[in-house]
């Protein structure tokens, strides 16, 4: 590799960045995210310049998304013999980011996000690293900002990609596209044409080939710098918010109703926040006009009702605002002491001793086999909780099951009527919907519980 | 006219907007700024018919601003015989725009603004009316808020336009120009091509021309009613700021210092807030740089400098945050008891007896003339405090004197150096700089005072 100095620009810029943002602490374990592109192989090439100084351990990780035939599994061979000639340990996962699109009903591009952030975290905590250092730039945290601000997503919009979340870091956020592409060519880093910069997402496509592009050369050189240092204003503002909503959420809300009195005392904006948070808690699709209807209600006369999404409706009594949803199947709850059956008003649920199948498929929905090692009984099988969250087969990290519910599309009445399946307070399956990650069987499963659910009369749970 | 129903949309969707933000109340005289284009006079419109609701008084005002010779006139004379059809006053005013941008040194479109707002807002205080309104809508606000985002303007830029500032009222905010443009052919509306869609503000046409319509086509055929919601969370939001921020300003800063123990109990977003209104007040320009590095005082050693813009620095004392300007000429401060001459260590400032001489001109520079009747002694002349407003000539409302030097682009040590006469607490003259407007000579003068100021070695204080 040609050298133009030890002090080139991009790699000082981003020397600057870590130590500002206190992305690297000295003898941490780093996943490198690379996918054979510019991007992430002059990523690479940084952070092996940054291994010096801080005495990094720099591991590097792949995802084949199977999404390109021949060409994937190029990429894969290519980043493989990378981290070969530069002595670093390669991992690498093969998954079929068409057929988890398929099956979790979301986008591609989604999918492929899931599944890459969740098998870096899983290879972390299974090597016990610290930090997996993502490849996103400037010209990224821009075209995010900007497609945010035209879908209408408030100031966490605004707050850009953020240069550390969790274990996640993005030591190139601050440098350009157009850096990253000549420090590429000044060093000859040989890449290949990097997937997630394919033409799957029109919208950033547009914005990244047309629309920034025009904006720079028209009305404002430095876009790039400035939308950085937006990003940071709306991020501490977010997160001051986060506290002060925080803080009027707790003196408001009990469960799924605002007490009047120290809500009035609240700025509107406040309160507006605190309605927000307490529809999404409780599962309700939050629009602006339903926001807007239910922080009014304050204002209105007792017994006035608002309706809401799903059935739902909000309420103004006496002194509070009380949400409900008189649509919904009365709240169930049935303990199992033992493997057995529960039978509720729509369903039929059955825990039962199996075999140790590990290869054995099941269809996911009205089937599923769990460690029987990570049951303790007394298993409960109940309705549906606000704030009820879980961690989905194939994920790490805790989702909500009203997001799980909300991608599925059911109704109110639907969600209502499935049977949640919990052991030492962690949920286990949702019948009839996923299991739980924690729950799957594994190579060292010795017994297995079968679960099976069956629902009277009615559709299935699930659309 | 032709009518397709009484209930046209457009109609329909202002006075929804109208009664839901308050816009009017019955009874009220309006302005309607109108300059002949197809959205004022679309406006003109829909007065006349909120007019039979709220039992309104509409007065039809144009700006004509001899930009475009006789084009200009055309439009002037356009607006008035519309205004006489409709049996509605008219009001107009000439100005030279051009010629007012270069005295003082802005661009002919803020010039314009100016002049329109400062005519708009003498025009209703004369006739005691209650309301401005002008014909900004949804793709204006569109507009408005993409250019401040990527200026970097903040949350306070993300607010978008107001349906309500003031006196001042947009009823067609809630409105896109395609509607206006239909509701104009539909109804046939005439209307001359509008000075203010003028192709002078290039950013502005580029988004109105290029980019709002491919956002609009390729990502979010509902921008303008996304960014409307927008705009008004942004403005709730900075209302709210507003006010934490008031109250932790109040509570941690004394003049140019800031107490250290209230400061550093606040969130970082409010420390900074709090560090940019104290920088901006004193008339220190505020770079994101500067209120960082002053922010982050709070957390280094005693006696740790921050050099700022303008020769101005932030000490780190035991306690407090301190804002100096070493580089300043030594405050002063002389009273005259009559007419005389003050002289200070680089300025001779003289108030004599003159004659009412209406028409003769100045050069607003070093002589300036005042009605003798509004000056009482004594008279001070004193250098620029922080937080000095008057209200500069031919303009209504108040500016700060540190914005006055900033768009004059004067040195810490210019500023320092001008003297101001002030009398009965208002600042008559910011000498060889401005006039104040309350003093200047009117038809009801009889006796005038004349002011004349020398600037010793150095250049003139204006640059």
């Amino acid at each position: 590799m040609k050298r133009t100095g030890p002090h080139h620009t991009l790699i000082a810029a981003v020397r600057t960045f870590v130590k500002k943002r206190a992305l690297l602490r000295p003898n941490q374990q780093v996943i490198a995210a690379v996918s054979g592109g510019a991007d992430s192989m002059v990523m690479l090439h940084v952070l092996m310049e940054l291994q010096r100084l801080w005495k990094l351990r720099i591991i590097v990780a792949h995802v084949n998304f199977s999404l390109r035939g021949k060409e994937s599994d190029g990429d894969e061979r290519f980043v493989h013999s990378a981290a070969g000639r530069l002595g670093l340990p390669f991992y690498s996962m093969r998954v079929d980011a068409a057929a988890e699109a398929a099956r979790s009903k979301c986008s591609v591009q989604e999918a492929a996000r899931d599944l890459r952030y969740a098998f870096f975290e899983s290879l972390r905590q299974s090597l016990g690293a610290d930090l997996i250092a993502t490849a996103h730039h400037a010209d990224d945290n821009t075209e995010t900002m900007l497609i945010n601000l035209l879908r209408g997503s408030g100031v966490d919009g605004l707050a850009g990609i953020p240069p550390k979340r969790g274990a996640v870091i993005r030591p190139l956020l601050c440098v350009t596209r157009q850096m990253i592409e000549e420090f590429a060519e000044e060093r000859k880093i040989r890449f290949r044409n990097d997937s997630s910069n394919g033409t799957d997402d029109y919208t950033r496509n547009l914005l990244r080939r047309r629309i920034v592009p025009t904006l720079m050369r028209r009305v404002n050189p430095s876009l790039h710098s400035t939308m950085m240092q937006e990003a940071e204003t709306f991020r501490t503002m977010a997160e001051f918010l986060r506290g002060v909503t925080d803080r009027s959420f707790r003196e408001c809300v009990t469960g799924t109703s605002v007490m009047l009195e120290p809500f009035r005392r609240l700025h509107l904006f406040l309160q507006q926040s605190v309605m927000h948070r307490m529809l999404n808690e409780t599962g309700i699709e939050t629009t602006a006009a339903a926001i807007t209807a239910v922080t009014e209600l304050a204002g209105r006369q007792k017994g006035t009702v608002v309706e809401l999404p799903g059935g739902w409706c909000a309420e103004r009594t006496a002194d509070r605002i009380l949400l409900r949803n008189s649509g919904n199947a009365a709240p169930f709850r049935y303990e199992l002491s033992g493997p057995g059956t529960v039978t509720g008003e729509s369903f039929t649920l059955t825990l039962s001793k199996g075999k140790a199948r590990r290869n054995k498929r099941t269809d996911g929905s009205s089937m599923e086999y769990v460690d029987a090692a990570r049951i303790t009984f007394p298993v409960t099988v109940r309705s549906w909780q606000s704030g009820d969250r879980f961690q989905p087969l194939g994920m790490t990290g805790r989702r909500k099951l009203s997001d799980l519910f909300s991608g599925l599309k059911m109704t109110e009445q639907e969600k209502h009527r499935v049977p949640v399946v919990e052991c030492s307070g962690n949920i286990v399956w949702v019948a009839g919907v996923r299991l739980d990650e924690r729950y799957k069987l594994t190579d060292s499963t010795t017994a297995v519980y079968t679960l099976t659910v069956h629902h009277h009369g009615k559709k299935d749970g699930r659309r």
